[in-house]
């Protein structure tokens, strides 16, 4: 899931290796919002008269509870298939069963979607209605290893979880089955309540979102998909939002990223030796990794934080006024003592009070050091002059910034730097994104958070990142985000799980995600 | 062994860790000597009249030959007998086995010499000479898995080994029981020859050599040990000292060595987080990553290698007009292009000529990164903000620094440049070593060398590091230095051998190597 709170660091306890994708599917965030009233009360019947939609509504919200069983059974049987692109896995298998899902789910129009890699699925339902609105899924899921799980990866079972409730335990559970399931049981309920859908919708799939989605501009450009797209008054990704306290965030954008290697070497210097040589040496040779500290040092001022790579800040745009306004509204909802508790730090940057550290999480492009390897890793030392160093660098990009500029301008700087040899190895990236606040679907998104009992909150830019500049960039220009009551966890790691019948009430379980989905077609009609 | 060349970078091909003892005991050199003639003629029967010495020479020297396969036996024992300290392996199994080979040997008094870790060995051999010499030896042994060896590790089989000739594989074979045996088997010949000794001997045996001798300066500095090193010329390593090709480098000294880790954490800072957190935090939480570039930079000057501690040359003194003397007869004889190619390098530093990178090499003291880890190092990237982050570093000293000196200054100089939370963990270390080349014990051993057909390459000092500090300083100031032909090489990894019977006739064997002590008793009577 997209964490509510960018301040989250759950991800950093999972067992396994946690990519940009677990953050934007992980786990738990931590903002502490507004206390809110229970679920149970507006999703059970309206009180007073109900006009005809508010019938069909009950009997819509009526379905998703009786259809119950079959929801977890369709949702096992996903899970039993998993899709694995890096590993050839379940294919064609995993676009087949994800085209029947949706046809079952009522789309009239399903067709797999060729691509250069794996299949997509595209698929349409027309309702007749005025609105249209898309809905992104995946069909593929991480890899995983058995051995560490405490159930069976692809059984589906059903735990109990300390303070979570009954959750189903398996791979997808929460990225992104569970909550893409939800999804289509809201579909399944219309069809056996025989209510018409309030709106239209658009189904695109991909079975390559866990390798970094290569072909999807294949599926998502197809002239007949983009045309069904351009339709559209936004595209929705399902995931469940909640925290485990039950809040729930809006993010109205997030940076983009560029992720990359520095590597200095001895064979692209032309200077230091080309493979490891004993230390004594550095009296008469150069150091590659002395090489590559030194580039690092040029790309950040001397407050160890600030970008300094030429031009960097070129196209940063300021907030806007309503972007200020926002964070001033949501700022005062979130506790910086829960924050620093659960990322371990005792100071911000610079020392500057919460306002000033959030807003400067939301406004400030970074550049960051994910990991530095080079030489002798291992415990105590080794005399060894090492041949080559590998730093892995982040780098955070706001509007109007774009990964293709950023990557340039981090190129450019290091040559005139005297640093031109230090390779420079993109390994994934993406542009910002931005969705309007006044867009239609973040107002149909807030207003079901509200009508299921939670008061979201709204946030300028996430400072995490997901791909979604196919959909808000031209030319799409669509209004994006994820969406979805319900909670998860374990995305890429172990005993992966989802909510099925939540303990905390402010949760929503499998049926009361399901029921969110319901309400938000409405609230788009 | 001691590398005739420190250009040496064999050991950067050996499968398993290398350490600073690996560079100490390790393989081949590189240094490309003058050719020298064939070694079997001065080793047989000495032309023309033969005085008495001259006589009994010939006579240990025959005794050698005769006792080949006992000396072999004996190697083989002592390899199947492996004491590692590390796994308290074979104790007190190893020193006692270490005393009965200096009583076989002939040595007088033999006692075992308890420690707060592994007893060593001390012996004495009273032959009634006015010279007494000093023998160091280590009974231990690196540790090893079998899995890895094409021979089992404690059979000592003989192999044939493209270019070398027969070898005997074994943990230990040239680090160092082959070398050591061979000292060993000279002292059998004079026994088995009825021949008095030329020269006195004490011997001095350790079995923590592989962790670091933590405790041998409980065996120096015991009192009658003391005493019984003061009466001495000099004290050797028993050590297969030839390259391949047959050359022999006699070092006068050695840099000192600190090796030490930077460690840069949120914990210690009180600044970023104690946790890895996502890397979106970066535009608000400070990185521990960025504090140890920093903080590295300020080590050397924007040359990347001429160390910018504060202070750091203050005790550096300059090269002697003895040593630049040596050097420049040493020089011509060194191959820039054969060390160029060995080590995978184009140019040196500040691209200076041959001459002027190896006088650098000698007298200059270094800081070198020996390895960074921190946050993730695996492949790809992975979105973190790590909490720590290590630079592994050794420090190189020359004459009159000290260890104790540059870790203080190194400590001193972070404080001041505000890096003072930066940890600094010293992991080993001893000061620099000095021997004058005109000590006796060096003009024995040139004379030795020359004796047996090679002519030595002096060198001023070795740029690598051994731990002989304990003898050459005060208040020791024994001359000290690694002695012995012979080869070996594989030390501290799978398949280590010594040479048995050389494939080059400019190689000695095991009896070679045993025939050397034995020229090496005679030239310092």
């Amino acid at each position: 899931m997209h964490p509510a709170d960018p301040t989250d660091s759950g991800f950093a306890d999972t067992p396994a290796p946690v990519t940009r994708r677990e953050f934007v599917h992980g786990a738990a965030a931590s903002a502490a919002l507004l206390a809110m009233g229970g679920l149970s009360a507006p999703l059970a019947a309206m009180p007073g008269a109900m006009p005809a939609v508010a019938a069909d509504r009950a009997a819509v919200l009526a379905q998703v509870a009786a259809q119950h069983d079959d929801t977890l059974r369709r949702l096992r049987e996903w899970i039993a298939l998993p899709s694995i692109a890096a590993e050839d896995r379940n294919y064609p298998q995993g676009p087949e069963h994800m085209a029947r899902l949706a046809r079952e789910a009522g789309f009239q129009h399903v067709e797999v979607v060729p691509t250069a890699g794996k299949s997509g699925v595209f698929a349409t339902l027309d309702a007749g209605a005025p609105t249209w609105l898309a809905i992104y899924m995946m069909y593929d899921v991480k890899q995983y290893d058995p051995a560490e799980w405490s159930a069976p990866p692809l059984e589906g079972r059903i735990v109990e979880k300390a303070g979570l409730g009954k959750v189903l335990v398996g791979r997808g559970a929460t990225n992104s089955k569970g909550p893409q399931m939800a999804c289509l049981a809201a579909l399944h309920a219309f069809r056996a309540a025989n209510t018409k859908l309030p709106v239209n919708l658009v189904l695109i799939c991909e079975g390559e979102e866990e390798i970094g989605s290569p072909n999807f501009r294949q599926i998502v450009f197809k002239p007949e998909v983009e045309a069904a797209l351009k339709k559209c008054v936004g595209i929705i990704i399902p995931l469940g939002n909640q925290d485990p306290d039950g809040s729930v965030q809006i993010n109205l954008g997030a940076k983009g990223v560029v992720e990359l290697e520095l590597v200095a070497s001895g064979e692209k210097w032309g200077r230091g030796p080309t493979k490891d040589v004993h230390s004594s040496l550095a009296a008469q040779v150069d150091s590659p990794v002395w090489h590559l500290v030194q580039a690092l040092n040029t790309l950040v001022k001397a407050d160890g934080h600030t970008p300094a790579v030429e031009g960097f800040f070129e196209n940063v745009r300021p907030l806007t006024a309503e972007q200020r306004r926002i964070l001033d509204a949501a700022i005062p909802k979130r506790s910086e003592e829960s924050a620093k508790r659960s990322l371990g730090v005792s100071r911000w940057i610079a020392d500057e009070p919460w306002r000033e550290s959030l807003v400067r999480l939301a406004s400030q492009p970074t550049i960051n050091i994910e990991g530095l390897v080079g030489g002798y890793t291992g415990p105590g030392g080794k005399t060894i002059l090492p041949h080559r160093a590998i730093a892995k660098i982040d780098m955070r990009l706001v509007p109007d910034m774009t990964a293709k500029e950023a990557l340039a301008k981090l190129k450019a700087h290091l040559a005139k730097q005297g640093f031109g040899d230090v390779e420079v190895n993109m390994t994934g990236g993406y542009d910002p994104t931005e969705t309007p606040a006044d867009s239609r679907l973040v107002k149909a998104m807030a207003a079901t958070y509200r009508k299921v009992g939670v008061e979201p909150l709204l946030w300028p830019r996430l400072a995490g990142s997901w791909p979604g500049a196919t959909f808000t960039a031209a030319p799409l220009k669509l209004a994006a985000g994820q969406f979805g009551m319900g909670h998860g966890g374990g995305a890429h790691a172990p005993d992966e799980y989802w909510v099925v019948e939540p303990a905390n009430p402010k949760v929503a379980g499998m049926d009361g995600a399901a029921r969110s989905f319901v309400e938000l077609f409405y609230a788009l009609a």
